[in-house]
């Protein structure tokens, strides 16, 4: 049977980590702080992510990235976005050739604005990739609740082997080949998740978050249509999948970001109280700059741009949304569909 | 200006006369109940449905059919689907044939599986006919909050007068021309309220919520499709909006009779229970055999089915759904795509 390293051990990571033992495969657990490894060796659990969940005495905890990595088949990326370069740099010259990336972090590459394929193309070119995504709370995965998700490759059998080798009775794997569609509906619907925490902050209520949720997955796909994605890849579990999952949890930092930003906060104030990466208020001004350069309307993308970077009055930003021209429901993407 | 009669004193169609009365219309609200009526004239409230909030002294309110509407030039029908026929009869020897009539009930008419336009048109042939649909809360409408709906006609000029008519600053009403696909989202999203419902009663969370309604607009998209339906009116507000409003809604019928069926009632327990039609499970019916039919292919609806008239035990129809032949993600839209 396939051996597989997950490398990063926050919540994700680990429950995947699990799942892979249950089915019998050889895991092994890269992390790199010393008193987390201590903890998962010695107690087996992984107390800040997942609580009381036992970690199988069958998987291989390290810290070292060769020992992790040098005899795997499958090489699961379970970091954050911004961190995916440097770990493919650090397991360049022991990764086998022929071993599958898997890629399981949401976002965009700060600065380069490029998707995590492209990270990982740039560093490791030889090795086929796969991106798993969809609505997948790692808490409800280790619960064994029924989940199911999407692996995307440009080669269709590499996620047909990675949908073989996740799936199990609670998780349910899909292919499908729309890469850049799968990894744009996993970014950019931190934009919109943000979007519902204004609404929240606002003190409005479930119409406005639907209308927020539906017409800012159209703007998503109209985006991402332009850009060569599949208009059908955001319509499922990738796309309005994960973003009712992220608009519908309370934990979601985008989300907590989002509310700060509807009572009133600055940009600024906003990111001294969260403290930590927003993915959304990043993915806002990425797809505010490729819209504007595709010509692409994307209504909620730009007032959210503008309540951030150009001090407009939140509630002055809902009151365009409502007064815009009227429209015809479906006309942007039946635009879409004769541009294609 | 237009006077407009609405029919029906429920919380969504006093919220709609408050909102037409305020952009200066005659508006004149219909209800049968004596003490409802007395309470309206009497107090300026309509404490069941919409609490505290005023009903303007310009509304008109009355019980005679047909003072209500022989003058109307736009009629709204905001009674339960099923009331649908009757009041169409009883107004049909008083309503303007020019009067353009707008129904705003969701569902499929009990018997004979017609839609509302279909009910509709078949007693006021004549009149031009507009549906208004999507995420609305009543209860927020009355209370301003920024909401999103679709007005969807045949004619697209009397979505387009429907339009100029109810948009406010509050109240944002985009067109579409697919009448059919507007009425089917509305009323085939009961089904997956209801199967949401059953996975909150089985005790699972987020990520198998977020699946079910992913993968059930897909196979409501499939069958709405197959029947005619525009693929992008299922992705729009009318479609996925108003299932995240109702899916998510803890005040939705369906989704109260779907956690009893999670837990384990039969149909006939949980029916006694809730009191009240549960659209979900007529639209069920409904659904498994117009998808037999096309032979469209609806896992989720089909599984609701079995668990209903087939006593089959609901954690094995979740056992069936997640272990069902490994899919490609979008084969079915695909499907959809070429053989319209």
């Amino acid at each position: 049977m396939e051996k597989i390293s997950i490398i990063g051990a926050g919540s994700w990571g680990t429950a995947l980590a699990i799942l892979l033992s249950d089915k019998g495969y050889e895991v092994s657990l890269y992390a790199r702080r010393k008193e987390q490894i201590d903890e998962m060796k010695n107690n087996r659990t992984n107390k800040n992510y997942l609580g009381d969940i036992k970690i199988p005495n069958d998987i291989i905890i390290t810290d070292e990235i060769k020992e992790a990595v040098e005899s795997a088949d499958v090489a699961v990326m379970a970091v954050s976005s911004q961190q995916v370069r440097n770990v493919a740099e650090s397991i360049k010259n022991y990764v086998k050739k022929e071993a599958v990336i898997v890629n399981v972090a949401k976002g965009l590459e700060k600065g380069t604005n490029l998707r995590i394929s492209q990270v990982v193309n740039s560093v490791l070119s030889d090795n086929p990739f796969v991106v798993l995504s969809g609505p997948s709370h790692a808490e409800e995965v280790a619960m064994k609740m029924p989940t199911t998700v999407v692996a995307a490759s440009n080669d269709i059998s590499k996620a047909e082997y990675i949908q073989d080798i996740f799936s199990n009775e609670y998780f349910r794997v899909y292919t499908n080949p729309d890469v850049l569609g799968v990894e744009l509906g996993g970014a950019l619907k931190n934009i919109i998740a943000f979007g519902v925490g204004i609404i929240d902050g606002l003190g409005y209520g479930d119409n406005t978050k639907a209308a927020i949720m539906t017409r800012g997955i159209t703007e998503i796909t109209r985006l991402g249509a332009s850009l060569g994605g599949q208009i059908s890849t955001f319509a499922g579990l990738s796309g309005i999948g994960d973003l009712i999952v992220t608009c519908t949890s309370s934990h979601s930092r985008n989300r907590r970001a989002g509310i700060l930003i509807g009572k009133g906060y600055s940009l600024e104030e906003t990111l001294k109280e969260i403290h930590m990466v927003v993915e959304g208020i990043t993915a806002t001004e990425v797809a505010y700059n490729l819209a504007k350069e595709k010509n692409v309307d994307m209504p909620i993308t730009k007032e959210i741009y503008r309540v951030l970077y150009e001090n407009k009055d939140v509630k002055e930003s809902v009151k365009s949304l409502m007064g815009r021209t009227k429209k015809h429901e479906t006309e942007d993407i039946f635009n879409i569909d004769i541009k294609q």
